[in-house]
Formats: C-alpha cells, sequence, structure tokens
C-alpha cells in the first residue's frame, strides 16, 4: 500500500503542476497514469507541436513543457505508478480514500484530486481473434521500454505519427522492423515520413501495404501473424505485434465512484475550492466542468493552486495556512535542495 | 477618444496576458497604467528577483516573465497608455464605458477589465514645503526617459535598490549625480551596493549622508535644494531632485466607481466570468477578491481567460464561440503575422 498526502489520478500538465503547488504546502503527492509517460495529452498526443498560449510563453513545444514542469516538480519528489488505470475507489471510517488499480495496486490518502482529463488512455485494438489472449505474450499497445525488442522481430501496425516515429526508432533496436498499414499513405510529420521512406529504401524497415493484420499464432507466445494484402493471404513469423492505432480517452471506472457527472465530466464547486460532491474528492483540468469551463491547460494550473489549499484544510484541519511569495520565502524541497532569492544586504557605503 | 474592445486598467502581468487571451478571441485592448513601464509589480518592485511558481518555470526571472508576455502580445498590437491613472467612468446609454485619466485622456470600451493589482502605484513623497509646485519642474518620482537628465545635475535621495540603481545607471547620463541618504547604510542587491561604493571612489557619484533634504528652491524651475547634514544646513544647485522613497498601491479613485469593495479589492463573480456588480466592468488578478482567492501571478492568469470569453458575449452578443486549441488553430495576430504548428502530411511510402 502506497501512503501519501494527495494522491493525483493522471499525470498531465494539471496533475503534474500540482505537486509543485501541494510542494509548498508541505503535501506529499503520489501520481497514477494508465500511460507509461508523464505529460497525458501533450505527451501522448503532440508531444513535437508548439503550443503557443501557455501564460510567458510565446511559443513551447508540447514536450518541451512537460519536462520544464518535471523539472519544477522534482524538487518535491513525487512519486509515480505509470502504466496503472485507478479502478475503484473506498471511503474508510477516518474520511481517507483507498484507490486500487486495474493491477490490484492499493493507494491510501486523505484527498484524492482527479486530473483525468479527458479519461484514461485506452489503445484502439483491432479486431483481430484471440487479441486478448495474446496481450503481455507478443502483442504491445505502447512501448515503455524499448530495449525489451532488442534483437526480436517486431510488426508494427498503423498508418500515424505513432506508427513511423516507433518503426524508425526501434529499426535501430529490433533485428527486423516490418511496417503494415491498410494504405499506401501515412499521415504524419513530413520529416518521419521522408525517414522511413529511407530507411525502407535501405532495407531497415520492411513495408507491407495496403495490408492487414487479419490472424495470430502461437502456443505459449506470439510467433507469428497472418496477413491480407490485395485479397491472398499469408503469415510471417514475428515476436511482437505492436497495433498503434491510437488512443481514445475513457472516463471509465471513475464514472462508477459516484461523482456528479455531466457530459463525461466530472461537476466541482467552481466557486470555491474545485471540489467534488465526494468531500475529499478533487477534480482539475480538462476532468471536471462547471459554468463557463474552458479545457485549457492554464486553467488546470490555476484549478490545481486552488484545490491544494483546501487539500490543506483537510489533512491540517484548523490550521491557518498563510500565503507566501516564492520570490520572498524560497522554495524547500523535500529532497533538501532549497531555491531562493538572492538576499538583499544592509551595507554602509563610505 | 481612445476607442477600443477591451479597456484594460493596469499593465501587471494579468492586464498583459488579457491582451493575448482577448486577440485570440479578435478582440482589440488598450492599456492604461499609471506607471511608467508594463510589468506591475514585477516591473516596479522586483524586476531581478527570481519567481518559482509560474507554470512550466522552474525559475524566472520577474523582469524576464514580463518580457516573455510582452513578446506573446506583440501580435495583437495593444495600445498603451503609461504614465497616466484611471480617474473617473462613466456609463453610456449604449451600456458602454468612458474612462478619463488624471490627465484628461478619454477612452471607450464596452468592455473594461480593471486589472489594477493593489492599486495604482503612487510614489511615497517626501514632507518638504512647497514639493507639489516643483512636480514637473524639477521634481521626478518616477524616471520615464533618462535622456531628459543628459548633461544635467542630478540629486537622487533614497536608500533602496531604486536609489542605487538609478544613481548607477545615471552617473553615465547626467553631468552629475549626487545620492543623499538619511544613513550610511544601504538596503540593496550587493552588487549594487558595491559598484556605487566604486563610483563614489572614483568620483562618478557624490555622497551626502546622513542628511536629508529639507528645502526648495527656484523661482520657475527648480535651482537648488536645502540639506540637512548632522544638524548642518547647506544649500547645492540641482537640475533635478528624484526622491525614491517607494511606492505605495491605492486603490483609488477606483474605490469610488461603485464597485462593490470589500478589504480594498473588488467582489467579482468567480463562479463565472470575474464580473463586478457592474455589468461589462471585470476586475481580474490581485485587485479581485472572492472566497479563496489568491493573489498570486497564475490565478491572474486564469480569470484573463475566462473573463475574455464573456467580453465576447458582450461584445458580439448571441454570437456563439467555439474554443480552439492554439496549438491546432494557430494564432492570427492583428499585425498580419501567424503563428502555427507544421502541418502533417499525408504522403505514400513507395
Ligand atoms: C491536438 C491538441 C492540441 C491542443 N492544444 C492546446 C493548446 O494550444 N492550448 C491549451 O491550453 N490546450 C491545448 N490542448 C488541450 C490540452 O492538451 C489539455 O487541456 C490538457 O492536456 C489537460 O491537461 P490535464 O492534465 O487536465 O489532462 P490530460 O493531459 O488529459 O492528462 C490526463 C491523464 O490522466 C490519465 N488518466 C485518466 N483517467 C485515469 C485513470 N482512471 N487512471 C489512471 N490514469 C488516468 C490519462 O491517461 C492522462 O495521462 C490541446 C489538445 C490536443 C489534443
Ligand atoms: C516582492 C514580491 C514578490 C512576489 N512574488 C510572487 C511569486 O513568487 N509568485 C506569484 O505568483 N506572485 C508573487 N507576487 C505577487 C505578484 O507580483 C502579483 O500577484 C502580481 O503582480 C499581480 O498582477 P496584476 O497584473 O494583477 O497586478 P499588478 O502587478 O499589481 O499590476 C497592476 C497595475 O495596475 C496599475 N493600476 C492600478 N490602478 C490603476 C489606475 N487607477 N490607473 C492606472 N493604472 C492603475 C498599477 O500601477 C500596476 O502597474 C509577489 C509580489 C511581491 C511584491
Amino acid at each position: 500500500m502506497i501512503k501519501t498526502d494527495i494522491l493525483i489520478i493522471g499525470a498531465g500538465p494539471t496533475g503534474l503542476f500540482a505537486v509543485f503547488e501541494a510542494g509548498l504546502l508541505k503535501l506529499k503527492c503520489h501520481i497514477l497514469d494508465a500511460l507509461p509517460q508523464a505529460g497525458g495529452q501533450l505527451s501522448e498526443l503532440y508531444p513535437k507541436k508548439p503550443i503557443y498560449d501557455i501564460p510567458g510563453f510565446p511559443e513551447v513545444l508540447a514536450g518541451d513543457l512537460v519536462d520544464n514542469l518535471m523539472e519544477q516538480i522534482k524538487q518535491f519528489e513525487p512519486g509515480f505508478t505509470l502504466g496503472e488505470r485507478a479502478e475503484t475507489i473506498e471511503k474508510q471510517e477516518d474520511g481517507s480514500f483507498i484507490v486500487t488499480s486495474n493491477k490490484g495496486k492499493k493507494f491510501h490518502a486523505p484527498v484524492v484530486a482527479i486530473a483525468g482529463g479527458l479519461g484514461s488512455f485506452e489503445p484502439r485494438k483491432p479486431l483481430i481473434e484471440d487479441i486478448e489472449f495474446y496481450e503481455d505474450k507478443g502483442i504491445k499497445y505502447f512501448i515503455k521500454n524499448p530495449e525489451k525488442f532488442r534483437d526480436k522481430k517486431v510488426v508494427i501496425a498503423g498508418g500515424g505519427d505513432s506508427a513511423l516515429d516507433w518503426s524508425i526508432f526501434l529499426s535501430n533496436v529490433a533485428s527486423e522492423v516490418t511496417l503494415i498499414h491498410r494504405r499506401n499513405e501515412f499521415r504524419g510529420a513530413l520529416d518521419s515520413v521522408e525517414k522511413v521512406q529511407e530507411l525502407k529504401n535501405s532495407g531497415k524497415i520492411k513495408m507491407i501495404t495496403p495490408a492487414e493484420v487479419v490472424g495470430l499464432n502461437g502456443a505459449e507466445h506470439l510467433e507469428s501473424i497472418d496477413i491480407e494484402e490485395n485479397g491472398a493471404h499469408r503469415t510471417i513469423a514475428t515476436d511482437y505485434f505492436i497495433p498503434l492505432f491510437g488512443l481514445t480517452p475513457k472516463l471509465g471506472p471513475i464514472g462508477d465512484w459516484g461523482l456528479d457527472i455531466e457530459k463525461n465530466a466530472i461537476k466541482v464547486n467552481n466557486a470555491l475550492d474545485y471540489q467534488t460532491n465526494i468531500p475529499g474528492i478533487f477534480a482539475i483540468g480538462d476532468v471536471n466542468t462547471y459554468p463557463g469551463k474552458l479545457k485549457l491547460i492554464l486553467c488546470g494550473f490555476h484549478e490545481a493552486t486552488l484545490m491544494c489549499q483546501a487539500a490543506y484544510q483537510i489533512i491540517n484541519p484548523g490550521k491557518k495556512y498563510v500565503l507566501k511569495y516564492t520570490t520572498v520565502s524560497g522554495v524547500d524541497g523535500f529532497d533538501g535542495t532549497r531555491k531562493e532569492a538572492p538576499k538583499a544586504v544592509v551595507k554602509a557605503i563610505v
């Protein structure tokens, strides 16, 4: 069981920044996310694209913003459980919560902040017989640790950025990379498409297009896949099959937690602290809704900040918190480091 | 008369960022500020100090944040009237407003956004007889255009950063700089104190400490000042006297506009759009108050963003605005420039 002050569900920009604001209040956070990496939509959907409306950044790449946030919160040593989905929640007698992940891991905290964005990102799975059987036995929808594929035969399916970029990346890791797509045309960044063309020309990536994977074979583990190409069938040997057909966010199990839901989002008290109808559970960022709500990154930052003040009151009942400016009081990390502005001196001029 | 869509009172970070969000909605802004430069508290009180709680910036100097915001809003060509205070407001029959500055300049807009921070920054004036008479005739509380002092004799009074930094700066511009302080000790950044010591040693700055300016002389314009030093009096010739004893923010005339005021701040509807009790007048950033309000820069950014949506509805009644992501739709400046993410291509690999 992982114990923390605030369990944050969702490692998007909102959840990440909440760690910082909580840290200023001396509250520890643990973050749970279904994706294998932090950053939410920014990392998963548009890491290399510029954002223009983050205050103070005339332009910032989504991936860089996530890196900056990770750097900003480092001092507060958040715990991360990635690749697991929050599944159930139980309120304890003392008002605290136990959240259990789809892999059975348990988290115990007096405050839960749902920063789940559009929902937990779930892969779009191709409709192939027995595909569930081969999950974790050769089928991968996410690439968490590319080293897993070192010197293995890998088949990737898909026609977008993920399929292109992972084909490029794994062409240096796997013993063989085959890219299958049901069209000849790919949709992605120009340089990615061109790079794949190059790697195909030099024989480092095999391409089978237009084609589809229609069958999976292997006793214990995936051994080969059946392909339909121009009406004909053939079977090719592979160690892994990675279908990258995009992700759909699903509010999922959180929808059954007894929270007030409206249009697939969680209703919160925006007039005060972004708390839900269940005291102690907050919803911040894209996942919440209220009159005038805008699904913007900068709004999540503000919501996270106000939420932390309310969390402080729950965790330290009756204690008064006096707001301190970081510029004036500095920032004390949980790792013992301290950031502070150079102090003014009082010094005679003689 | 200056006409605009949104008249913003206050060029602090909140007012500046409001220009950007308004621009995304194709609304033009004009900003009015009592100070000679943009940036509010950040430029006036701590330009060289780091801030640690701006989301995405593990550390940013206050002055750099202001520069970044100015760069970010440049595309939307805001008008600036600096060095003038908003004094009165009159509601017109059509619901729009005319605001008049202390210098009689008039601004006409359907929406007024008060981003006045802690109030209009007013200089702390020393208690010297006839000082008002010499204002604009040799007495300066702010330095707007340092070139005014080229080859002139200047006396600066004060013991803090402003007095130190302007003495250093003007020692290269004025024919003579004298720094007067009622103590020998100065309070400021170490390198500023050391630099002044150096300039004193090399004769580029004259110092009179501990001393006070007690009288002003001159028929039409300031000609000399009387100084008390160790109980003795003497008179020195000067063209300018610049007392830099700090600024106090005053809500000032805005307090008489008929707005609901609580603890020197303007009450707003934080459950919706940060509108005040007078429809069409909004209050954003440090100047407003509501349950749970935090006087933080990042909160002002969010408030400005939601305010602009409501302003859009007032200016375009009945028109529906569909939120567009800057990453997806780009940003079209009023100056004809366009920012946009590189587009994905659809391209065959053969
Ligand atoms: C193409 C595109 C362009 C955009 N451009 C802009 C822009 O220019 N400006 C802007 O402000 N916004 C933009 N946005 C929107 C912006 O990305 C979102 O506002 C932002 O990501 C919301 O952050 P968040 O932290 O609230 O949620 P998210 O980023 O969605 O992160 C939520 C995280 O929670 C996880 N999660 C959800 N449920 C669970 C669960 N049960 N268990 C475990 N984990 C869970 C998800 O896996 C996800 O990682 C854009 C979005 C897209 C798709
Ligand atoms: C030393 C110090 C350190 C700080 N550190 C931090 C920090 O680390 N993090 C953080 O988030 N915040 C910090 N703050 C607070 C932060 O500076 C404020 O939250 C921020 O400046 C508010 O921005 P604003 O735009 O709302 O108002 P302001 O920055 O106060 O700007 C308001 C402007 O409006 C003008 N104005 C007011 N009335 C009128 C009028 N009638 N006519 C014309 N102009 C008018 C004023 O002259 C001023 O320029 C700090 C403040 C100080 C003093």
